[in-house]
């Protein structure tokens, strides 16, 4: 456990605005007061900024190995089904061992990067034919080598397709029932760290379980408290063949078979209606939106602007892992609906100000559809930082006022200086 | 000058692939010859990748005093008018030490990004009230104290909207006459350092110039054998108006009119229609495409795939310089395609190689716009090198057949480990 800390940079993030002066006291790995309170720093953070770390919400760490490999097309071009055969492919190649040490690279990209939380939506459970779930043991591993905290959403898979068997590539990510889920549910818990690693709950996709699993599993994790996530409608041929077949589209058999509220999180959403949207928002739901994974897999322009216009809680994730940086993700978020709108600052949401929304959906909605008490720099929160070096030639000119722009709109990964999980720094 | 090298990396781009075991000689800052030459290097870069330095065509330097503030909307919203009126008012407040400072700020994340060869298109020459072109001057300089190859577009500008007088604050950009703008050349000339720096010759826009000042400047460029740069349909309001007032695009006025040949560029060309772009490329003109910028701006989604199915020359800037990384606007050059297609593997043009394709723009086909012998490893071409740190974690995995895949689609600019202008390491 940390030792605690009374921390000093030349500005802390304090939810609305960097302010100079504050000491951030810490102790058991929580943040346990914050202020100008006149004491002496243990730990000065001169020529820095001090923010929340950031929460990435969707990860398929293992993917970081299609890095290169998934952008050559040998038959000119590709589309999101091509590309799923080149990661089937990979999948198939991996035992823990080399499944661990993509896990490890991931994370420690993710937390140059300044994410300090990431949320692994873990579906590649065994090894070859292995029956054994090596692979859920070894990314809890790989995230404790790390430092990184984790919330392993792990994966329910059973159908290769809407009421279709697994395919022979698709028996890798195997779970036989929702009984014997929680049965390996249960068992992962004892191997996870209890200041940095929690579970949650997911269902692959309509594609990946039965209406009556995603149901029960839903049910189950609502009475757990716990988080469920789930990927919905990314791709258009989904949606359009579910609905030929059922007469609705995935997500409004969700909201009308689920009873969705705030722990329910729908990651893509590239083709939801609008209709179906404000159902699904309206019951209290959670987006996660993957911009850089999205468009490197053409998935399309989702209607984040009317989610944000809606009130709804948007959050990011690094998904296929290509390419980690989460202050190209949120700008990139905002700069393709600038692009598809011909306008300039289009997701402003209530607080007026682009950056600052968007800062909030990679910090504050992240930990809420996570459910981890992370994303602000908050008493009883944990102690989970970052610094921003205001000596870096990408800051160079910002302001306390201009800061959080300069950072989102004008840097990589390179202006982030240091990490904190949990008290400890890394 | 730099003294003769034999330089060798562990692998090298040739052009077509990266290649082990070649080694590069160099003299008198160019390339003198290349290949498996069985010479002992002087300069050996182990555990690199050596490749031609990037070659950004379109750059506003002064711009990167935006960073930030140009992101801050007071009236929760903007487009490319009110961000207009903001650049206005930065320029307004520069004078050339103020001016040189910021081009040596955007110059030297330039050459942190890889590019070696800028393309200045300037057109703030005067400083307040003053009538001397003290700014033109401090740019050349401010290029020369960083290092990077220049080649300094002048912009002639000289009214404030199709038939209008310059406003009070366009006042800075203004060239008197054609006349004026040529002694004004002559004269910069005496300024440049010969081995790294060139003049071009630019119309700001058919905004600011008039047609038969337009068609002056462009024949002089042509009998001087220099390249001619000019903004063209960046914004579907001024296409719009212009056809209104006078019947015909401005991009069809300039086919129409000039005799456009290859040292044409025309930059942006967001809302080019395809009738007209087809007469400009038959022309053989190129086009310059900003993705940051044109995605911070609100532009809007050029038809980039048809530019290249025709042939067409695509190359890039970093223009507004709100983020400089010629990694990130590679790969969002593609992506904002891929988004609006559907599909992966758009820019793949004549090479059948996405990656392949977008590095020639970043190198080969800048070289062109520019008419620099740089953005290729040939002899006689100058020595403008940039090496990739094989051991950076985001590159990690990759291998020569995918290495320049994993450089444009997963990093940023850390992995850029050195750069080279003119035979001489920076």
């Amino acid at each position: 456990m940390a030792a605690p800390q009374i921390i000093e940079a030349d500005v802390t993030w304090t939810g609305h605005r960097f302010e100079p002066s504050i000491q951030v006291v810490t102790s058991n790995g929580l943040v346990e007061r914050l202020g100008a309170l006149g004491l002496v720093p243990t730990k000065k953070l001169s020529g820095k900024a001090l923010l929340p770390g950031m929460v990435n919400v969707h990860s398929h760490a293992f993917q970081r190995g299609l890095r290169g490999s998934g952008d050559l097309f040998s038959d000119g071009s590709g589309n999101f089904w091509s590309w799923r055969e080149a990661m089937y492919k990979l999948a198939s190649e991996l035992d823990a061992e080399k499944f661990a040490h993509l896990c490890r690279q991931a994370f420690s990209e993710m937390l140059t990067a300044g994410i300090t939380t990431v949320g692994e939506f873990h579906y590649l459970h065994h090894s070859g034919s292995e029956e054994n779930y090596a692979m859920d043991a070894a990314i809890v591993r790989a995230a404790q080598d790390v430092g990184i905290r984790l919330v392993l959403l792990s994966a329910f898979y059973n159908t290769g397709g809407v009421n279709k068997p697994l395919s022979e590539n698709q028996q890798q990510f195997k779970t036989d029932s929702v009984e014997a889920y929680w049965d390996q549910w249960d068992e992962l818990c004892s191997h996870l760290d209890e200041n940095t690693q929690t579970l949650g709950v997911a269902a692959h996709s309509v594609r990946a379980a039965s209406l009556a699993d995603i149901s029960q599993l839903h049910r189950d994790a609502c009475r757990r408290k716990l988080p469920f996530h789930m990927h919905v409608e990314e791709q258009r041929k989904e949606v359009e063949e579910f609905r030929a077949d059922f007469g609705r589209t995935p997500m409004s058999m969700l909201t009308q078979e689920l009873d969705v509220s705030a722990n329910f999180t729908a990651v893509h959403c590239t083709h939801t209606s609008a209709e179906d949207m404000e159902q699904f928002l309206a019951a209290g739901g959670n987006v996660c939106i993957c911009p850089l994974t999205e468009a490197n897999l053409g998935d399309g322009i989702p209607a984040t602007p009317d989610i944000v216009a809606a009130g709804g809680r948007v959050c990011i994730g690094t998904d296929s892992n290509s390419r980690i940086s989460f202050s190209e993700e949120l700008r990139w978020l905002e700069y393709v609906q600038r692009l598809h709108q011909e306008k300039r600052g289009v997701l402003v949401g209530e607080t007026g100000n682009v950056a600052r929304n968007l800062f909030e959906m990679a910090t504050v909605n992240g930990a809420r559809s996570l459910n981890v008490q992370s994303g602000e720099i908050s008493p009883g929160f944990n102690a989970d930082f970052v610094t921003l070096d205001l000596t870096a030639p990408e800051l160079r000119g910002a302001d306390p006022d201009t800061l959080l722009e300069a950072f989102i709109f004008g840097c990589g990964n390179s202006v982030i200086a240091d990490r904190c999980v949990a008290g400890r720094w890394l």
